[in-house]
């Protein structure tokens, strides 16, 4: 099979090296670009040291879409929200399949960005069009899709914890509080007061607790599967950690169910998902994000109190694989009709 | 002012080590017994490394009644739950006054301890002696007391969270979840797999998962506050750190409330209070138990996400301080009638 | 190419654990055999959580040498030392190949074990067969080899980032000292005291700073490269990480020589191995273990303090993947014919 | 005993703010002034977060010397290098008794400032009369000092590990390497890329490694104990902690010795000294700094490598506090006629 050219504009971030990474063993990609402003000119292992040895022939270069014209098939955008809108319309005009990993076309409704995001939405048409890369929601659509608008990490984490629970109708979508946890990675790699490490080191610290930006995601997507509007709201804190996401997202019981109700839920819902695996009962108990670091994989589980029919879906990811860059390259291969996993079957590390 | 003489029963754990450390420099007590089973004839920083060249005369010594009786006039018993309550009635009879660490006596209701420790419990009238030790809550009985039952570490960060939002009657007291990050000093100093470092370390873990113990007391608090029982769900994780505990504790506003209804509540309960502090405005945004470390401090704060009515109650605490050995000496000096914050004076540090 | 059905004999523990992750994907190999004895009957995700999903048929079995014998080809022996040696004289007997990751086939000289390991060693003959599974400096004679032994990962780390310098006979070879840091994994699976979270977590902690193990094998190697005896005093220190080794290797030049000659030496001697990354001048500047993990890199460099003629040759690696299991996993394919990168063509992982 | 009037210049950093820390608790210290050129006008916990309620009528200002000499005693410096220079001179005229954090007043030899810090120093006549504010060597002229040059943080850690040796002339003084492990706060409060946390925790990273600047303080002061020169290698390295330095500084046995006779040279060397703790046979077997956290201790130990006459001295510090601030406040109440141990009275922390 051919390789498929592939350019990654916004190259020089944890997101767009995760992209690297993984597309370096890709068997059917060759990365022929990879933008960065800040380092252009520069071999990617300045920056991304554990690149060394890797893309020996290439360096970060500007921006320039005559040269991604001539040398690419498809575009990888890792660029920051509000940016990635000015770039994904022309791409889209020029032929090229789009992935995005900014929040720019994860929202329907346009109003959403004036909300959440603080601009009014230029491309209100392209909304429609981009398919929400997350291929356990919407593999259908991906297989034909332009402009896949990839997942949030949070995001992720919470629509996979909770997206059973919905359809399955257990539980009361009007109270729904997800209590996020998150590594010091999902910050992306730029220093400041809060990422410096004698201030960051084993914090437990509220973000965004009073709106994070992810809700809209969130919403949207449990609402679609609810067929109704569910209320969600979203409080992600920083812990200890590099890498991982955890999701425990609280609600009540809407109906009598047992913990086999439950997870036939799940069951039903990830039959057949290649990287969802679900944890109960066996060791360790609950997801951790610490037994996926590496690999694509989200790990889902449940606690139920029956006492107080308090019910806690839980969902485990390294924020940078199936959070980001694995994720996109999950939607990319079915976008391509490659096997879904290409890139990503390397099993998570244990420990790390 | 002649020293008062302290015994520690079970002093080689983390809870019996941080007792020691703290009342090293305590101005008014002498600690003159410090039992341990397993190192029983071993000086002190044998096991608590940090107390060399403290404490030069003492070691560790076996529990032995008639040499408590001799030599001490307060004692404080660091235990497990359930080999607590099998002394502290003796230690009663024979005239001590008691800090418990325990939970052996925190709660009022006897059919608690059938229900969450899983045992009958066989002194119910001490349980209506026994004073629970939360000075913010209990001062002025704890002046009086005989028998202060120090609360857990969880469950501090869980009342003293809720307890303004639930006085002030801001919150449906019927739909209350309290997610908890806690560190691994928590889970005390017995070695586990699950404590292990490589496994332990950058966890994102949740245990007791579906009822952990601490909720019997802060239901019991809660309900005592509100004038009729609260429902209040406990779910706590592991998280990276070695010391600290954050309580993130989430509900619902029962009526119209804008910010500075919330703060007045908390101004309005926590006014004089020595030990707490107001984290909200100023940085760090919210209260990280990262900056209370080595304190009794306990920081609070709030975050209400107006566009759905969710309120969350924040409280940080050092667990092995106002979560454990400090609230006990809090407790003890409002007993003794010494300054309440005798022992306990020193800033937290940062950073660590 | 027809698969070697490869059995794991000590399958449970971190480096069995590791040696699983690699060969899951090795496209040559089927693990057909994973012994434990204290997790036999369990499937392996039992005990190595990351690898739920992977080997669906496979459990942990107990060792029994007519089930190998029947369904496997070679063996990996993940066992401790003093206990490889029981097994590994019978395995070869019977006519596999055997890669060993004790340290019981290391040296050449029996004496060293009772010097070092505190035993007789039964087998003087077969460790004249064995050959060091270190690939930069046995690679011709690992493609015969019946019986690998595959180097430790503190001394992997100190020989390599010392061998240059020996080879050019830059360095005082009489006054060596590697001081070395190591991660948590390094100590293994058994949770102790020393490795309790609380207790692990940040350390700095010499350890067997009297005379480490792994000098035997440093001692051995390099004295063979200089043509005469060295001598090399190794000293570790635990610090706080999961993965990772760093050999800092002290001397002092026996020669005037400038940071261009030191170069030389290690770009003549790393000349074409696939896993030796040479980092000088570029950032980090200085190797770090946190830039390979995951993967069997190893990150060389140097300092050199001209003013008192001191050189430090630096070596970074995974202790478990180069120190360990992908090691032993290259020494393998070499042994057998195959891609010497087969399995472990992964990038490290950035940021982790 | 009236209260000595202090003032902080540069309290916006860590060393500053651990200043404060101690400073306020100091039975005979009120700080009047706190300076800082970014954040004058600030209250001292938007800044310092673990000061809360602490300082309360005390905000930060900017540098005024007229103030200063309006509302001072004493001034403590905590400036870079290089900055303090240009403020001691005139604090000392008006003059004020002065404790400089910096590294500008350590040196004796005035060319030591153009090769290890790059600047003519200005002031060659106060370098002689600057005391090294070592207590354990200085203690004598400390207590008639105007100008204290507060040492460094690797500096301390490693002339306490050497000093006894090199006093019983034990070790071959031409030949010593220390190699230094320093958690992140050693780095200051200024975010960078290698603070970041994603890339800081963990790592395992050399630094400065041709060429310490800390090398000049060390050659200086243990060849003042040798009675000739000697020469000392310094390699500091980044690993994974907040807080601590150790030093492990190897060198040979420069006569037959064994462990009780460098025990000996320890216990004369430090005999009756207030903050020294031997770590020796107890445990944790050497010393490591996690175990003097919060403390001015200093824990040393040694290891003897028989076999090949290694010797390696150890010391143990918090960098912020007997590597820093702790010091400052120890050689100050020196100066000052007060208690050595004043303000400094806590026992480490356990675990943290």
């Amino acid at each position: 099979m051919a390789s498929v050219r592939v350019a990654v504009i916004g190259a020089s971030g944890y997101t767009g090296g995760e992209l690297l990474r993984i597309l370096a063993l890709h068997p059917h990609v060759e990365v022929t670009i990879a933008t960065s402003r800040e380092h252009a000119g520069k071999p990617l292992h300045y920056v991304h040291f554990n690149l060394r040895g890797f893309y020996k022939g290439l360096r970060f270069s500007q921006l320039d879409l005559d040269k991604i014209t001539r040398s690419s098939d498809v575009v990888f955008t890792a660029l920051p929200h509000g940016v990635s809108v000015n770039y994904v319309p022309k791409l889209l005009e020029l032929g090229f399949k789009v992935v995005d990993l900014s929040a720019d076309f994860r929202l329907k409704n346009p109003i959403d960005y004036k909300t959440w995001y603080g601009y009014e939405h230029p491309y209100p048409d392209l909304l429609e069009k981009a398919v929400y890369g997350l291929p356990e929601l919407h593999r259908g659509e991906l297989r034909g899709a332009h402009l896949i608008a990839s997942p949030g990490c949070n995001a992720t984490a919470a629509i996979i914890a909770l997206a059973p629970q919905v359809k399955a109708g257990l539980i009361d979508v009007d109270r729904i509080i997800v209590d996020i946890k998150a590594g010091s990675s999902e910050g992306g790699s730029n220093p400041t007061m809060g990422s410096h490490h004698p201030e960051r080191e084993g914090a437990m610290r509220p973000y965004e607790a009073e709106g994070h930006r992810h809700s809209a995601e969130v919403v949207q997507e449990l609402s679609s599967i609810a067929g109704r509007h569910v209320t969600v709201s979203l409080i992600p804190h920083s812990v200890g950690a590099v890498r991982g996401v955890l999701a425990s997202a609280h609600s009540w019981l809407s109906r009598d169910a047992g913990p086999e109700d439950v997870m036939r839920a799940y069951l039903d819902f990830y039959s057949g998902e290649p990287f969802i695996r679900i944890v109960r009962g066996a060791p360790p108990g609950y997801p951790d994000p610490k037994y996926v670091v590496g690999s694509n994989f989200a790990d889902v589980g449940f606690a139920l109190e029956a006492r107080v029919r308090r019910i806690t879906g839980f969902a485990a990811i390294d924020n940078l694989v199936k959070g980001a860059a694995g994720q996109a390259v999950q939607a990319f291969n079915i976008m391509m009709g490659f096997d879904e996993a290409e890139g990503l079957k390397m099993p998570p590390f244990k420990p790390v």
